[in-house]
């Protein structure tokens, strides 16, 4: 098992980069460039994105460098020359990082990262850049819809098992909790950011007790104040149950609260509320499981399901309804040029950029992709974040979550709504970008 | 940024699996229990799965254990007590495995792998190798289709920057690999697990030189048998300036192809293979790529487009139209008695078991599930690959891809289509699982 670490991770890039830098330096093409980190067009169905991910750009690019071992790999590969694998070594990130913080919601065509450095190490990092702003965009966005629909109820991650390997199910509980997701079941992630770590018992804790109500007296005994599981083998048998045992420890019994995870929840939660109030147990909270997502969530909401709340796992850990998000790192920029590709679909606005988010009474009401150097009416969501290869600020993870609370609540209702947003979120391009777009395509479409 | 390694990985796991384990710890709950990994249901739309990831799975059961460090760690959560670590710091997998073979053809409800260990052990490793195999299943089975698609032209993985971080860019070459993919782009993975590495220009390239054609001169001195990319402006003037660029090279002209990115890619196929063979080319390849999968690969196919290889990356990377299976780990048997759940439809068939596929004329007609102690007529597919918590035998990944390869071509046409098999490949149940599940639920639906 190869696993991914600071030594070998600059080789976790695409060939063709490093054939590229080859030729960059043979060539002498290593001026400064720019290239932006955008997603060209939202998935159905998604009215805005939530950024994430740059903490580990950041870190990746402090860090890279080619170990010995890593250029001795490269060697075996037969299509490199001595002469670049030298010029690797040395190399190390020596660009400007621009960028919006964690935590902004961000709509497609606005740059989340803008990346100025020489070529060959602009270049070189596209695809490690990619592959984590993507995955934690693509998982922070999905959440922050979850965290809407539970309309101020708990979200408690439990997606590790079916998130798209280890790298995904540390980043994914990292995305979630700066979605507003208030805990998450993976340890590792808990102890590494400091997010709360939750989990209670596992359908095999009852099934290997020989009856469930032996199961919920043992584990009650060792965890007082624990959530159990009651719907093994029957819910509303699992809910009689543990009131018997409520009735059996008197004062002692702490349960905290049941979960469902299968059946009609709606119905069985109204039936296990009514049964726990039946029976003074009004203080035993009720939360739910079970292939949930945004949709199931609302509905539940909508019906006035007697929930408190929610543990989202396989369709919040893959964001199943969008995996993927047409994002793309294009250059924009080389030698003091904007540059620009033709491609149908695919065209490029050239330059350095800013965004600005307009607000009127404290609420978001359209944004403007510029040129940094214009005039734009708005905040800016581009920051500067690495200067000369070195991160300029440190920021706490609760610092990205508090922000996305604030940005999110900014919106317009439509944006957060599960319904398509029609109109959409107003996203304007400055008539001075559109010209220079203009003037540089006009002599290479020829 | 935290990386997932070796001494670490044991904590990444959900927190319930601990709190269990403290209790049956304290319970003395440590007879032998089996647990089976099995996928529910399939995907819509998907006929068939193909097994991956069992490598990785043994690698960690080998070196399970917790590190000082980890268990510091857990101590911060202040959930467990001194004793419990104590016993963690012993814990070791001394189980056994048994498992369907890496490109194995499955199908739901078929055992992937059985784990038969002390109850503590087994319960533990749930979430990792269920993240595993999940991963690499979900990977390798979207992967299967889109190599059947291509129907023997090359398939090479793009996947890497839009695969859901590190491990999954790692262990998506690797499945698509065993799948029948051709080569991979991923440099770590090409070279951890010798996948042939391939790649060739972006459009930045392009972009960065101020006119194309010296792009294209400068890139083809470096490297004489590249692909290039044509369509960064306008494919078919692209294509026109790799034909002058022959002309002037001449003899000295080796590109061995083109690749086609964007637009009509059949109607630009047709138009530039016209163009090269007209100019004396038609050694050049043409080589496409895009936002492709299984279907339009198989339109292109079916339109007779001159594409000789395609490079696939997001819709692969992610298998976006099924990024998870409904992939559980049960327990189905303790302390010598099977083990059942009967949450709704979530049941659960107790016992250990064997999966037999019967064949006739050397094509798969049918699989069975059954007890692993009942004669079955068929091959069996359930092997042991670990005992006393050691690995039986070493597979190398070629053998994976070649029994892939081998099994795929088994199945009945109408599952290896992309239309849904109906009636889908008949899996059936033993009279005698059947009978036994039906004993042990009566009394637990009580």
């Amino acid at each position: 098992m190869t696993w991914v670490d600071d030594a070998n991770a600059p080789l976790l890039t695409d060939l063709y980069q490093l054939r590229m830098l080859q030729a960059y330096f043979e060539e002498r093409l290593e001026a400064s460039a720019t290239f932006d980190l955008y997603v060209r067009h939202l998935p159905p169905r998604r009215n805005f994105l939530l950024a994430c991910g740059l903490d580990d750009v950041l870190t990746f690019l402090e860090r890279l460098r080619f170990s010995p071992e890593a250029l001795s790999c490269l060697a075996t590969l037969g299509q490199f020359s001595e002469r670049f694998l030298d010029r690797l070594a040395e190399l190390r990130f020596t660009g400007d990082v621009f960028a919006v913080l964690e935590g902004t919601p961000v709509f497609a065509g606005e740059p989340i990262l803008e990346v100025v450095a020489p070529l060959p190490q602009a270049q070189l990092v596209e695809t490690f850049i990619t592959n984590q702003v993507h995955l934690q965009t693509v998982l922070a966005s999905k959440a922050a819809r979850i965290v809407c629909a539970a309309a101020g109820r708990d979200v408690v991650d439990f997606g590790l098992r079916r998130a798209h390997g280890s790298d995904a199910g540390m980043k994914s509980a990292r995305a979630f909790f700066v979605a507003g997701v208030t805990a998450t079941s993976n340890v590792l992630a808990a102890a590494s950011y400091g997010i709360p770590a939750a989990g209670t018992m596992a359908h095999s804790y009852v099934q290997a007790h020989d009856d469930e109500r032996a199961a919920f007296r043992s584990f009650v005994e060792l965890y007082p104040d624990s959530v159990v599981l009651v719907d093994t083998y029957d819910t509303m048998s699992g809910v009689q149950k543990l009131i018997a045992l409520s009735h059996e420890l008197g004062p002692r019994f702490r349960v905290s609260g049941i979960r469902l995870d299968s059946g009609d929840l709606a119905s069985l939660a109204r039936a296990a509320r009514a049964a726990l109030d039946g029976n003074g147990l009004r203080a035993v909270k009720i939360f739910a499981s079970g292939g949930l997502d945004e949709y199931s969530i609302a509905d539940l909401m909508g019906e006035g399901a007697p929930i408190d709340g929610f543990g989202v796992g396989t369709r919040m850990g893959v964001s199943d309804d969008a995996p993927a998000l047409d994002m793309v790192y294009k250059l924009v920029e080389y030698a003091g040029r904007g540059r620009t590709k033709l491609s149908p679909d695919k065209q490029v606005l050239p330059g350095r950029k800013q965004v600005v988010r307009q607000l009127r009474d404290g609420a978001a009401v359209g944004d403007v992709i510029g040129h940094c150097d214009e005039a734009l009416d708005g905040r800016s969501l581009l920051v500067p974040v690495m200067r000369d290869g070195r991160r300029i600020d440190t920021e706490i993870l609760a610092a990205a979550r508090d922000r996305a609370r604030r940005e999110i609540a900014m919106l317009p209702a439509s944006c957060t709504s599960l319904v398509v947003a029609d109109p959409p979120y107003p996203v304007a391009i400055s008539a001075s970008l559109r010209r220079q777009q203009r003037r540089l395509s006009e002599p290479l479409s020829r």
